[in-house]
């Protein structure tokens, strides 16, 4: 195949590595890259270096960031008030882009699951159990899968003996949902936490 | 947002201006890149390195190789038979993926567009004309659009006088496709250009 040469085949075969992204749109992220060379190209890889030689993760909380402890672990307008607790650093980012509060956060770095060889040792959970008794209130803000609800209980279980509270995320209908479309679990939960207009 | 920094921010932002990629895939993509940093982010720099080095338009067909001449225009296999004349780098390549044979292309770099400012001096035409006289078929492979089309008329127009045959890539019923989902004018086409079994 003379598409171009070994290096430009070597740089759609890792980007098809990326999520969202399958051989064929790599392909055709890789061709507008190199069409948009200086304005994208050029860019994208000073980017990559940059952030390759600058991305830590923070010893306290797990969090990605180019700093240890991270960005939100040393920001000084959040208190120990409220320990948000999730499965990955996406979740993080996301209750940070919702606009949560001056919180702080625990990345467990996963869930457990017996199948695939997660134990509790593979999640940071001791680190967790070590901060639990400087906060309030401790909210499990796991994934509201089979295997996130696990984990939440055994978490819930090792918290006992450190005097927290803790909490979960409500279930209820999404903001902007159809009844029509949801699930019987999520339908009868949300009922069952109704609350006064 | 303390979402990991700037270094990370603006990854995300120079990876959301990829084709198939929007601002929530660009950060799962950026999160991936660092969970898997050595087996993903670090080769894929060093990739984006190479390539930016290494990446050159063909003078002769305008395809994008390490060389110009580019691979197909350099390789002595294939002879002046044929001429396949496309409008994207995308295009030369799914042909070549298609395995058409020995055969050599002239990549236009675009279609006609008035709207869009597009006229025949932005288009690698006069190139198409120098080379047409040494080669025994032109087959405009240029896409079915309106735009496409015109292109087509006109680059026949201009290739009357330089003697050689020029051809079009049959429309028909694509392989695997159903009638049911085929639009009328592929359609009449395919009935047209019926061939004996």
């Amino acid at each position: 195949m003379a598409n171009g040469g070994p290096e430009i085949e070597q740089l759609i075969q890792l980007m098809a590595r990326l999520p969202g992204l399958g051989p064929r749109s790599a392909r055709r992220a890789v061709l507008q890259l190199i069409k948009k060379k200086d304005q994208l190209m050029v860019p994208l890889s000073a980017a990559l270096d940059r952030a390759v030689a600058a991305v830590k993760t923070c010893e306290v909380c797990g969090n990605i960031d180019t700093a240890s402890p991270c960005g939100i672990c040393a920001d000084p307008r959040r208190d120990n008030g409220m320990l948000i607790v999730v499965e990955d650093v996406a979740d993080l980012w996301a209750l940070e882009r919702a606009g949560v509060g001056a919180v702080k956060y625990h990345v467990l770095g996963g869930v457990l699951s017996p199948l695939d060889g997660v134990g509790p040792d593979d999640l940071a959970i001791d680190g967790l159990l070590r901060r639990a008794p400087e906060f309030g209130e401790i909210v499990l803000a796991i994934n509201a899968t089979v295997e996130g609800q696990t984990t939440a209980h055994y978490v819930t279980d090792r918290l006992a003996g450190s005097g927290a509270r803790v909490t979960r995320l409500a279930h209820g209908v999404p903001v902007g949902g159809e009844l029509d479309y949801l699930d019987e679990g999520t339908l009868s939960q949300a009922l069952k936490a109704r609350t006064a207009i």
